[in-house]
């Protein structure tokens, strides 16, 4: 109980860090001809858990690197999160008229206009590391390589096409795997490495951050697949999950939810023992991992 | 005469390069599993004229750098372009079926699937450069921030915005002016700083090239407009440019047919004069920058 008021703090001062960095980041009134900006705010200040920049700064302070100096790295992993969710949005994609009890933001702009501030803030996350002067030159070009790596064609947006292309069929629990590694799993991935890379951690510790990574957003996204299920039950007092009705194929779907449920536990504490090889106290990771994994929504 | 042949066997070997190179970049087979690499390749192999990769090269070459070593980033901004134009096509953007003679992508692929191929080519982009191991660290970063500068929200994102918003509206040559250097210009100007970071270019000459590429940048996009109109007239024995049926305000709207060819070959022949303050020959620029001003198509 100690510890989970402790880590509810930790979020919300977090949290709140992030949020002053991105409004500095992009200022409302920088051009004023034009209305890029305020769509990349309307929609970066919709009130995001800021999951991958604190992941990035829990990172960082465990292995004992600065925050201060970590933050504007951070925020650009939630500048991509932010674009690939207005991009999923879109009528071609998922047609969604309303994220976290907002309009979508092509709801508000023109649907031209949202693919444009998607790119934008693609683009922005780079051009943010490319000249973050608080950074030394070849952790500007790590960081650039881990996002691109994992935000690209054989991380996020492979999963998000894998997804697609899956849709109403009958997949395996490996393809399955996959799809979760890259469309979820990898952006976690890339926070982690990112608070190795910000705290210049060795090539050991990138190794052990990695692994950690990888099964805590693997874990991640199976709880969503069960959430799908026990939300929907709790919420409406009977079975429909929004994965069901969809006919999408989910761990829960393949493996029961019993057998799901056993799959993220095995999944953290593995990840948690991954941990243990490291040389500093990483309770505050492990306290991160426990809200990401045990999350009731 | 002999100029001009001379600059079209270059243009023709460099873009030949520039292809093979491409497939090598994108290779067809990479992800069995999913199709945005097939996607990717079918819109990045649709017969560009691969005018910025040769830009780059050609400034490359001019100050005695290797084309082999800079291929690489030269390819990439390609594949900014291209996403550009896969994002542009879109139905809820320019609408465009057909784009050189071939289906857009969104008319082969799922519209979805679009987007994510545009996503993913803007992001490989920055992944090329980041890997290219032929470059030094401080070169592939000073790449990365031309290009995320130059393709992002003060450059051709903010031209593309600055577009849709003037759409039907009265605006004066100040804000066209602006739409152009933006939309176009930006890209061409990143282009040829790309060939001076490529070669080393001192301070001094990174200003040169710069204030080269912007006028060149502008001058094309005026002979743009000036094409859109005497192409018409010349294809359809009247005036039926394509502007004009959108109520779309051009330099020629503005100035009228004869002041927008002044100004584009006062452009032109600044541009070229700044290249006098370099002290390489400048032949092959000029000749280049006389090919996109004097073009007919």
């Amino acid at each position: 109980m100690k510890t989970m008021l402790h880590i509810d703090t930790y979020l919300k001062s977090r949290s709140q860090l992030i949020e002053e960095h991105l409004t500095r980041l992009i200022p409302e009134k920088e051009v004023p001809y034009h209305t890029l900006f305020s769509a990349a705010r309307y929609s970066l200040m919709g009130g995001g858990k800021r999951l991958r920049p604190i992941l990035a700064l829990a990172t960082t302070e465990t292995l004992g690197g600065d925050i201060d100096t970590a933050l504007t790295a951070a925020c650009a992993l939630e500048l991509i999160h932010t674009y690939s969710l207005i991009h999923d949005d879109l009528p071609c994609m998922d047609n969604d008229d309303f994220r976290r009890g907002k309009l979508t933001l092509h709801k508000v702009y023109p649907e031209g206009h949202a693919v444009l501030t998607g790119d934008f803030l693609l683009t922005h996350a780079f051009d943010l590391i490319a000249n973050d002067t608080e950074l030394t030159t070849d952790q500007r070009l790590q960081l650039i390589k881990t996002l691109s790596k994992h935000a690209g064609g054989n991380g996020m947006i492979a999963g998000q096409v894998l997804d697609i292309q899956s849709e109403g069929k009958q997949i395996d629990l490996e393809r399955l795997r996959l799809i979760h590694r890259c469309k979820t799993g990898a952006m976690i991935t890339a926070s982690i490495e990112f608070g190795g890379i910000l705290s210049n951690a060795t090539e050991l510790e990138m190794q052990i951050l990695r692994r950690f990574g990888e099964e805590i957003g693997l874990a991640f996204q199976i709880v969503d697949d069960i959430l799908d299920v026990t939300a929907s039950k709790e919420k409406h007092g009977r079975l429909v999950p929004s994965d069901l009705t969809n006919h999408k194929v989910t761990y829960v779907t393949l493996l029961g939810l019993e057998e799901s449920q056993v799959a993220a536990q095995t999944l953290f504490q593995s990840a948690c023992e991954q941990l243990s090889a490291l040389s500093v106290d990483p309770a505050l990771l492990i306290s991160l991992a426990d809200v990401l994994v045990h999350r009731k929504i």
